[in-house]
């Protein structure tokens, strides 16, 4: 089967996006591994299946599965490259475009510049949504990491954060602090751990250590995790540009219980052919 | 610049191939690191070159890259996946194909089957040759690592190679005694450490830490210096199958001052176009 595929990447997360609307696709977990296999396939950290609506008031289907062949839910940065991907190739011509995800219905703007607008909903900062084990909300709270008692705040936006603030992204010690934040026994699902440098009210620096994958260049949710903690606890504003290690994204929050909107790039590498095999 | 290209590998090692006949090329190394960037660009080992011949008696140049934008050699493998991609482009009509490289002329092989022979060239026992330092040629050595002595092979194929012979190739201690082997004072310019099982005189087993790189999937030089120790110390034939992580090579040598045959297979993957930034 000759497979029509294109390769993006938002902020670095990279991303092999199929047209499975004028493609008859219909591929097996093992075929997804060796497309996503960076020697002998295409490579990337996940794959996108663009499909046809399943349901009223939805312009598509996606669905995104990790490299190693399983279904996961939703990704900020997928969202994106996805968004561009039916405007590029002509599959819509609107630049808001809504979408059913594993994870539920999802609006996506395209802005004049090209950038992807995603609503990545309302944050929950109530310590059993988190989940994170707390006697009371708290805009700080105290964590014990061994010795060092650190102060942070605790967020769900979806998936768990921590962020902590930092002096210096540059020398913060996110490869032996995020290990130990990651695996604290106060978050019994295990959270994300972010660590910000506020430069000023509208601007942040931050590295991520995700749940389950280590340090990455870009983590959406994080980004978002860091502007509404920040903002709730009075140091940033309502509209916050976020410096990653893969680029820049613009985070916007009106507060309450508005949704946080998270602006970013998306970028086309290369288009492609391939024989898939089996 | 819009730039038409061909992902392959040769047992796992994998190559971003470019038509420089029919494409106007002119990269810079920075470009190259892009082009070579698994998550910002297509992604690969190495990058492969194919231009017109510039000199007489040859039917093509070819230039090698590594990742970081350094122009290299020759490579086995890379030498595979240029022998198919020229006939398979319909660039040459031949089963034989002459080849300037950096490393000087090459005769590439097309077999029946679709793999490629390559002339690995004549292998060189003198230790002065390897380098390494020994008192007089053997074909076998003791070298101390550590407080225990091992008995090894040396041979040069282009560049120096250490043979030691292991029962089974799955519990060898490749990670421990490779970086060990690999800085022993007694290679001075270091060496590739192979790792061998024989099955019986005409298949072998084997692993490579490779010189600069750690253990790869595919060492092709180190299959056929595995071989011609092995031969040399009358323990192989004439023809040996070389089983490596990331598939076989079939190498021959008849001994003495013959060249060493290395077939093996040359696999695309999948055709692609990308803009490359100025």
């Amino acid at each position: 089967m000759s497979l029509r595929f294109t390769k993006m990447h938002g902020l670095g997360n990279d991303f092999v996006v199929i047209d499975a609307i004028n493609q008859k696709i219909d591929l097996a977990r093992e075929q997804i591994r060796q497309l996503a296999d960076r020697r002998f396939g295409i490579g990337c950290d996940q794959l996108l299946l663009v499909e046809p609506p399943r349901e009223a008031g939805v312009d598509f289907t996606y669905r995104i599965f990790n490299a190693d062949g399983g279904e996961v839910a939703q990704c900020g940065n997928g969202a994106r490259c996805f968004a561009r991907f039916v405007r590029d190739k002509g599959l819509i011509d609107r630049d808001t475009i809504a979408v059913a995800t594993a994870a539920g219905r999802m609006t996506l703007r395209i802005e004049p510049d090209g950038q992807v607008t995603v609503n990545m909903g309302v944050p929950h900062f109530a310590p059993a949504d988190v989940p994170f084990e707390a006697d009371a909300p708290a805009e700080r709270y105290a964590l014990q990491v061994g010795d060092e008692t650190l102060g942070m705040g605790a967020v769900s936006l979806g998936n768990p954060h921590a962020v902590l603030e930092v002096d210096n992204i540059d020398t913060a010690p996110v490869e032996r602090l995020g290990p130990l934040i990651e695996a604290h026994p106060r978050f019994p699902r295990r959270v994300n751990a972010g660590f910000m440098q506020i430069l000023d009210a509208g601007h942040i620096r931050l590295r991520v250590y995700e749940r389950g994958a280590g340090e990455t260049l870009a983590c959406g949710s994080g980004a978002c995790a860091a502007v509404v903690v920040g903002r709730q606890q009075g140091r940033l504003g309502d509209k916050v540009e976020v410096t990653l290690p893969g680029g820049t994204l613009q985070i916007q929050w009106q507060g309450g219980d508005s949704p946080v909107l998270m602006t970013g790039p998306a970028t086309t590498v290369f288009e492609g052919n391939i024989q898939v095999q089996g």
